[in-house]
């Protein structure tokens, strides 16, 4: 029997190309993107919670209440509030020594906040095998999920798998060879040609291994954040915390720990063909939203009067109790929030970012 | 010198294909569509008023008292309110009948509230000429401006021209030999190669000469307008009104008393070329806002970012403070109103009447 499995949720990021639905008072992973009821914290707390011990959500003070009202099943304990972004490594690091020196010898499995998976059956099966390669206290893997490609993506990293490892309880789990960077068309063709996997950043290890991994690598982040840990269940968590938090290396979990672990041959990789996606953009959002026309609509589609050419695809987002009619685009995007309108087509959703740039640039952090 | 003109302005008409910024209660006509401070109505009567007698406003009750009220030059008997519409023969009918009482032999002239000419002193000196026309008793000419096409439009009816007719101060008035109705693309190609101008509905002729021209071929008509018009300036003016309205023949002015007048070879036309337009759709209307880039703005610019690719045309109408972000489509239109917003393209500005005809269907009048 695998040991259990803490999840660490890091909930962090502006989801800036899902602008003006995703703002910086109401990031993505706040939001109900799909139409199911539930927004994508809430959606990732609900398939972790059943196979897990528990769930620590990593999170900015300026969204600790969010997370909590969003999820009254955490207790107080399982929010690690961040005074400051100071990047995924000391995000997971942190929730990573905090959980060790609860429960030492525990495996930990990060999982952003705002990502969706339509198979969660084969999630949980992956994470079980995940969870079996990483347990072994002599081995000392880091253990990634890597997706099955559905496409040359350029907005992904790639993990090169290598031989089968052949791990009892983990039937499909296989070495990596290495990460590689987001790529170019070229170069994304070719990985998925070679059978390379997307890096969706879930990463699963005893708690222990990814620490020794940062004090070898990256010891005075290390040390940091055993200090910050070893005050964390006490009274002087606060001032610890403010203290020592500032000074910590910004640096993402990839640099700091899943790249060097996978040169001295210590990641593993278990294949995953589970309907993941990260809803990065209007592109993504379309694809994900239910219905069987073309056009899909986010919200009430009693809002929305569209007449668009046959076979036209898009995505409205009816968001303020208005009319929003759409006449005779072959692809657009619509969103209406209070404060703003977005019209744009799916071909140009990642340009969304650069509005956003645009309007913090005019100052109008109102709209941000 | 030629008599005084008086002129006759019917405001009606939904202008449904401006649809969302033109509705039931708050027509074209009564709109700032060029972002000229000064609505189409009120630019109608600010280019009449220096060469007219007077003006006189034909529109619905519902109407009056915002015409009134953009209008405080006008007086009470100056505005004509119809108690439901009943097109243009009865509307135009009844103020050259009202006009005829107060002033016999008196020449008007019928002008639309809701169109835009550029050339103000261009549409005088064609005014001019049409008076000098039409004000010959013997020959109790109609005369019509007829508008220089600027290409093949399909949107207008066309006025053929005949042979020069000499009149004193009318040097470039012409018989007209016919009119036609609105053709399709092969004709208009056809017409604005043999010299037919655009009918813009704007007729000049001697309030006698119209009502004889109805006595003729409408003599119900005639009479119910006549006996109006006798009660109208008295206190009996509602009961009459109220009574014989509602029997009126609903017909157009040009079937009623253009078209056969032109038959009998009364027909004059003084071609104009005085950069006209009926603002028909939101393709005309993005023409007619002014600016230097090829996306117009009718609003305020700041609330609107805009990223297209180079010589994208558009325009985007900010009606709510909301900002209003376009990126990345070739031909857009953006129209943003507190209760409905619509996202079309130039190519599609004619569907948006089929759009409110379906809002119609299903029972949101509230958007109408």
């Amino acid at each position: 029997m695998t040991p259990p499995l803490r999840a660490i949720v890091p909930a962090g990021g502006a989801g800036t190309r899902l602008w003006p639905l995703s703002r910086a008072a109401r990031p993505k992973f706040l939001l109900d993107l799909t139409g199911s009821g539930r927004t994508l914290l809430q959606q990732t707390h609900d398939r972790l919670a059943p196979v897990t011990a528990s769930v620590t959500v990593v999170t900015g003070r300026a969204h600790a209440a969010s997370v909590a009202a969003q999820l009254p099943e955490l207790a107080e304990a399982d929010v690690i509030a961040e005074p400051s972004p100071r990047d995924s490594a000391a995000a997971i690091g942190l929730a990573a020594a905090v959980l060790e020196r609860r429960h030492p010898g525990t495996v930990v499995g990060s999982f952003a906040a705002d990502q969706v998976i339509r198979d969660v059956a084969g999630f949980h099966r992956a994470l079980a095998e995940a969870v079996a390669v990483a347990a072994d206290p002599a081995e000392r893997r880091v253990v990634t999920i890597g997706i099955d490609p559905t496409g040359p993506s350029t907005a992904f990293g790639y993990i090169r798998p290598g031989a089968a490892l052949a791990v009892p309880g983990a039937p499909s789990a296989l070495a990596v060879q290495r990460f590689v960077e987001k790529p170019d068309a070229a170069a994304a063709a070719r990985y998925v040609e070679q059978g390379y996997r997307w890096n969706a950043g879930m990463f699963v290890a005893r708690a222990d291994v990814l620490l020794g991994l940062l004090a070898e690598h990256r010891p005075d982040l290390h040390a940091g954040l055993v200090e910050i840990a070893a005050a964390w269940d006490t009274p002087d968590r606060l001032a610890v915390l403010d203290a020592i938090w500032p000074t910590l290396e910004k640096v993402a979990v990839d640099y700091a720990v899943a790249e060097p672990a996978a040169e001295a041959g210590r990641v593993a990789v278990v294949p995953a063909d589970i309907g993941w996606d990260d809803v990065g953009d209007f592109a993504a959002l379309t694809d994900l939203v239910p219905g069987e026309e073309p056009l899909r609509i986010l919200g009430p589609a009693e809002q929305v009067l569209a007449d668009l050419p046959d076979g036209a695809r898009g995505l409205v987002v009816p968001g303020t109790g208005r009319v929003v009619a759409v006449l005779g685009l072959d692809d657009v995007i619509v969103i209406d929030t209070p404060d703003a309108v977005l019209v744009t087509t799916r071909a140009r959703a990642q340009d969304v970012k650069q509005a956003v740039a645009r309007l913090q640039a005019a100052g109008r952090l109102d709209l941000l």
